[in-house]
């Protein structure tokens, strides 16, 4: 039991999915788990500003120990509880650094991802630019089809080889938000291959965002890509 | 001696410089270090495009394994060489979340200031906006503010408390490139402390870019900030 740890978290967003992925796999349930609302603006509420001066999630707190950048929390937890649940870093040094590489380029992901999704919501009305969203979807496009290559040439079956580790962790929800919202399976088909493989697995399973199983259609925003 | 280590960077580059860093404090000189230009463009160079295929600096290689991402491949070289050099991971659990708070924080301060400084490399002519940039300068201002607070607050010297750690080898860059782009010592003083506090640790100053000693001026673009 965690009864010492609290995460706060918005459904839906990759970081906050993460730390739940990593909290699940290091046997660490029981956790105070408090779920804010984006559209309500409680990321912005005094609960958040307590923990978190950027008012963002996830805010995530071990005792009086705070760290609410995602992939930091996830590698604090793994090297807090190395001998509890999963082994998220392996021993073997090939596979470190294909973790490594892959949870860093995991965040460039996420970032082109961010570029298109958020487009609107990000770019005040008065300084958007069609060129602009066509060289961020093209941007987005040659970030997945790198990701391809990866996966194609493994080895697989997980990012970092044969077993499961922080790079899965960080990586599987930046991969499950762009199929949410609405890339085609067809034309990815190993990232389809890899989030398919993985979308049922416990820690994965319990912790998907509750908003995406009322709404599992999503947007279709990636369609084109 | 590491000589079956190669490091192909750029001189100025803050994620470079990390890795030269760690290199140093973990005792890994000796190493194939081959300084590209950026202005001949050979980061898109097929030597670099054959270990990188982002066509970006770093690149980096450990025997057979690759590890570009610069926070990534530090990571990697603290848990290869853990007894080797400086212990750039504490064992104390406290200390060891601020590290992972900071060092992953510091991703967003380069971003911030990256979107500063290289607004017009990286956004087209005709879809500048003054607008933009005014709120690009107020981000990063907001950003500086935070880490003002940070170190201020402590516990120091380092970033993550006692020891000089990851956090330092990741963030330092960061914060040296601020102040040779004109930040305002005055201005910001702890951060200025900090800065001047480390710039003579021997792992820095023989990493020291080389265009910066040809030329220690730098430019003033955040002189205002």
């Amino acid at each position: 039991m965690a009864k010492d740890m609290t995460l706060l978290w918005g459904s839906g967003s990759p970081p906050c999915w993460k730390i739940q992925i990593a909290l699940e796999e290091k046997d660490l349930q029981g956790y105070n788990s408090v779920m804010l609302s984006f559209q309500k603006m409680e990321h912005k509420s005094q609960q958040v500003l307590d923990m978190n001066p950027r008012g963002q999630l996830p805010s995530f707190k071990h005792g009086d120990r705070i760290i609410n950048e995602s992939i930091g929390a996830c590698c604090y937890l793994e090297n807090e509880f190395k001998s509890q649940g999963t082994k998220l870093l392996p021993d073997c040094g090939a596979a470190q650094a294909r973790l490594y590489q892959r949870m860093f380029e995991g965040q460039t992901m996420l970032q082109k991802l961010a570029d298109v999704l958020y487009y609107t919501w990000k770019v005040p009305e008065g300084e958007r630019h069609d060129s602009a969203v066509k060289r961020n979807r093209e941007a987005l496009t040659a970030e997945l089809q790198l990701w391809e290559g990866y996966l194609q040439k493994g080895p697989g079956p997980f990012l970092a080889g044969k077993d499961f580790t922080l790079a899965d962790v960080t990586v599987f929800p930046n991969v499950a938000y762009l199929f949410h919202n609405g890339l085609c399976e067809k034309r990815y088909p190993n990232l389809a291959a890899y989030y398919n493989s993985l979308k049922n697995r416990p820690s994965i399973k319990t912790t998907w965002p509750p908003t995406w199983l009322e709404n599992p259609q999503g947007q279709d925003v990636l369609k084109g890509i």
